[in-house]
């Protein structure tokens, strides 16, 4: 049987969700656990390969086990065998042609400024501290530009190689709580490092070193070294994971 | 001269405030930095000496120091010889006989409990994690018999020597927000451990443990083992000190 697992972790102490070899990865992790709980050795497909230091509330994974297990049971005897830093927090059965990558329709990130003279040390991995202050109005008009469909060749590392880089950003929110910043962003997919890259961005609308107005260029251009530098990797959740199309 | 700093920190990885013979502590951490920014020893009297675990916003420690520095500069200076999970947010000069904790007037705690089905990880150290539901407004209805003048015998851990079990609490607001029941309490001094010891308390009352009407006569009794159990150091934060009266 296929088994979609809804996983939360905090990513601080990991080197991203992928097996890495010599490091400690999320993915082995679970995949331990899931040896222990099943008696079995099973291999996790994510809908997202979050970075090291990157955090998930809603991660999606898919494997094949045969069990007796009930699948609702699944989470609750799966976090015996997991660290405290990762959860499962949901299983449901899925049809064996599901792939939690492949078939993910919409994916939410949500990503933190900590925007205070003095950084709040319970946050620090948690968000990106910038000491002088953001207008989160530009910050949020500038953020309308980037939904919809575009070439976003300018907001990606060029770690791995893609088909393509058009993407479609279905929503684009930003708002301020107290000293923090969210950016809360879903769409059809992204690039290596392209939420932390807009994210970048958006620190330099908000310090005024880009002019909201030059967003559309920006994006237009496809150059790297016109977006801001990618910000840091604890800022950034990946909060839902939507098959639904 | 003698300098009043307010000191933000994660108290996750310390033994706590108070310096302990083979532990790591978070006064040690800040007469270090001290140190190594004035050239000379100094020592700390902080208004509140947290548990290992214990978070501070707004911890008030006092110390004695020559130096040409200008005040307003100390923060930003000492923060280049903290680590990452301590950071000095403020200092000012006070009179040679000011003592943060002799002097302190009002101090204000929070404790927060995550109220969810499942953990959330990056919460882990900074909230106490119950997965069955808790009755808010039980809990809020319980916490006003605590508001007033009492003896407190029964709401302590017997650590610590003191002359009276007498205290005062100001304000208690209880308030729910998402998955997360905050306790904000200022009262004129705590007890050891008793802050978690009323969390304890609450978190039987919102379970239905212990019936909001028992409130009273627990406090009365003074008996320890009538309040609830003592809850998790990290759920709790130090949020400000008082001087004003």
């Amino acid at each position: 049987m296929n088994i979609l697992l809804t996983i939360a972790y905090d990513g601080t102490n990991y080197c991203g969700w992928q097996r890495q070899v010599g490091q400690i990865s999320v993915q082995e992790k679970v995949e331990i656990a899931g040896e222990k709980l099943f008696k079995q050795k099973i291999v996790l497909n994510a809908a997202g390969r979050t970075d090291s230091g990157v955090h998930a509330v809603g991660q999606k994974a898919n494997f094949y086990v045969d069990t007796k297990i009930p699948v609702e049971k699944i989470p609750l005897t799966m976090n015996q065998f997991l660290p405290e830093d990762i959860v499962a927090t949901a299983a449901e059965l899925v049809p064996d042609d599901f792939h939690a990558r492949y078939h993910a329709k919409r994916k939410t990130y949500e990503y933190k400024i900590l925007n205070s003279r003095f950084l709040v040390p319970t946050l620090r991995n948690y968000t990106e501290h910038i000491y002088w202050n953001l207008d989160v109005e530009k910050m949020r008009e500038a953020s309308t530009f980037f939904v919809g469909t575009h070439d976003f060749k300018g907001f990606c590392s060029s770690k791995i190689a893609v088909k393509t880089t058009v993407r479609t950003i279905y929503e684009f929110e930003v708002k301020k709580e107290n000293d923090i910043i969210s950016l809360k962003i879903t769409g059809n997919g992204f690039l290596y490092n392209m939420i932390r890259i807009i994210a970048g961005t958006l620190i330099r609308v908000g310090d005024g070193r880009i002019k909201t107005s030059d967003i559309p260029h920006i994006i237009e251009k496809k150059d790297r070294k016109l977006a801001g530098k990618t910000a840091s990797a604890g800022g950034l959740t990946l909060l839902a994971i939507n098959y639904g199309g």
